[in-house]
């Protein structure tokens, strides 16, 4: 293994570009100076457009965890019924949210490596007239199933007056979100997966329907009370200190986007996904996932005759490179690619090409190349 | 193409390890207080390790071309007679300087992907009695071939009084070199190729026999008079103000040559180019230079049925990838890829399946994944 060679292919925290890097590396700024009200003011349109919507995104310093806790705090008060839909470890977060603010959380459970159908969430809906808001999962970062949430947040307007509330952490900024056309009423992401920066940011985008609720809402909140986010954030300002130097990055950050253009920002998280899977197919190693219901951000896979974990230290061990294993019940079972954010094509052909050494180690007899040949010609459009 | 993504393959300058990027990034240190002093006594061991030798590694602000204006200055007076073998474009640029500074400058030309043969040397210095000094190239970057240094110097030992004089430029660092050992006289290298850092250090040291003649020289120089580097290393210090931030980087690089053990630095290297050369081989595009002339640093590979500038510009524009041309009558004919200094097999799995879909890209009719199998094999021994 070459020292200092870090290949970072799990599902985030992930590489960040140098220009972001080197961002924030700009010395420290006063954050009630007129420098932090103008970067604030900036970096508006680009996180709009990156969300698809033209409310407030508001940023709170905190993991994706507290992005959460505020969505259910702001949204929900004690003893009002909520719908968790749990497709894997982060649907069953929100639930353990729910559970912590005496929220009455029903849920619905979906096999691991599944999306959710519209038509469950409906029939739960019908039988459950007093549901305040359903919360879901958009990438479920722990199968890497990305749940058809533009068809739910449709059947939970036209079945009930819930708000549809959903994580979007493992995915926002790599696939399409179009919140204000969806109808989707409060979605939150973090910063260290498709939007290329490290941990530390959480972004909030509310529906006019949600800020209604979450103004009415009298449960005690202080440092998640979205509404001094959203008061300051129109004088370009934050209740508390920002994260600055994440705030700096993620100026370059949606410099990149627009370099890039969003729509080839998406394009290419489609294209590493179906290289991926592709490649996977044609050494016949099970994916967990279908093609239907595969996120663009992470692929999960499922070996049937060797040991994911064995594969994973090799990788490590041997290149540095860093993939993720499963959680929960999946421990062990699967392993998991990411593919998001500061990742390109070049970057799953490295990973391809060493997953195939790997494989040959811990004693798959697989045939060489084969992946990558696979992932080729997806990239070839053959 | 995905934006600030580069991957940088040419033969110099090379990626720089994140590590040394940080160090480089210290704050500035005064060049005549203590710690400047104790940085330079700090990097001796490490750099006698890297040239084999037990000699001052000189260090000065300067490209690698200073350096061996340095050597081709201090080791022969005007009018004296010098032997030039030129395997390339860079045994060419000793011939230039030589010429510049009134040296009768003979020269054997080998054809350019070709190592020189001792028996040439052997017969030129036979016929010319007078010539103090034979310069070559050890790694000629141009074609990729290295020459058999330690034979070479063998002979002019044997055959002649000259002194024996190295451009290590890109291969120091990254292919064993035993200065002491094989009777090399004086050797230079650059910091921008194996020793993983940017450009701006030339390195040099030169034998007890070279430090004769340097010393007896009363050829006018001041900037390139290495007397003063000798004089002042001693005391832990320079002549002129040292390049501080590449001094910085350059105890870093040191550091990780030491974690990874110089005999694993160079089996690294010859892993990298046996993968290169056979994933070529498996798609039967032909390389420049033999198995046997072949320098674990750089491959050239000569196309017959497509552009190989071409191609260069298909991983330029697609994928952020830089790939080197040839040089002189090469120019167009020729591409090269680096594989040294901050460079795995994952590095080369990832230009491999780069250069399989751009070669599909310009109308080479391959199969996919054939050559990133065939170093697959190379890397698992079979």
């Amino acid at each position: 293994m070459l020292p200092d060679q870090q290949l970072l292919r799990i599902p985030g925290p992930t590489p960040i570009p140098p220009s972001v890097a080197r961002a924030m590396s700009r010395p420290m700024i006063g954050h009630r100076d007129p420098e932090t009200a103008e970067l604030l003011e900036k970096i508006k349109p680009g996180l709009q457009a990156v969300f698809g919507t033209t409310q407030d995104v508001l940023i709170l310093a905190g993991s994706g965890t507290a992005g959460l806790e505020a969505a259910v705090t702001n949204a929900v008060k004690p003893n009002e019924e909520a719908l968790v839909i749990v497709t894997g470890a982060f649907g069953d977060r929100f639930y353990k949210i729910c559970q912590a603010h005496d929220i009455k959380a029903h849920r619905i459970d979906v096999p691991w490596g599944e999306a959710v159908s519209p038509d469950q969430v409906k029939a739960h809906l019908n039988e459950h007239t007093d549901i305040k808001a359903v919360f879901m999962t958009y990438c479920e970062t722990s199968t890497g199933v990305l749940n058809p949430i533009a068809d739910i947040a449709k059947v939970v307007r036209e079945h009930s007056d819930a708000l549809t509330i959903v994580d979007g952490v493992s995915c926002v900024g790599g696939v399409e979100t179009k919140m204000d056309e969806w109808g989707i009423d409060l979605i939150i992401t973090g910063s260290q997966k498709a939007m290329m920066l490290p941990p530390g940011l959480t972004f909030l985008v509310a529906s006019e329907r949600a800020w209604k609720v979450m103004e009415a809402n009298d449960r005690p909140r202080f440092y998640f009370d979205l509404r001094t986010y959203r008061n300051k954030l129109a004088q370009n300002s934050t209740p508390y200190t920002p994260a600055l130097s994440l705030l700096f990055g993620l100026e370059q950050v949606l410099k990149l986007m627009k370099e890039e253009r969003m729509e080839q920002v998406f394009e290419r998280h489609r294209v590493m996904k179906e290289m991926t899977r592709e490649a996977f197919k044609a050494l016949n190693i099970p994916l967990l996932t279908t093609d239907k219901d595969a996120s663009p951000t992470v692929t999960a896979v499922k070996p049937v005759d060797f040991s994911a974990d064995d594969l994973r230290q090799v990788a490590k061990k041997e290149f540095g490179m860093s993939l993720a294993g499963g959680q929960q019940h999946l421990k062990g079972k699967i392993f998991r690619v990411g593919h998001m954010g500061y990742s390109s094509p070049a970057d799953v052909l490295q990973y391809l090409g060493v997953i195939e050494i790997a494989l040959r180690k811990v004693g798959k007899d697989i045939e060489l190349g084969k992946g990558v040949q696979a992932a080729q010609k997806v990239y070839l459009g053959q």
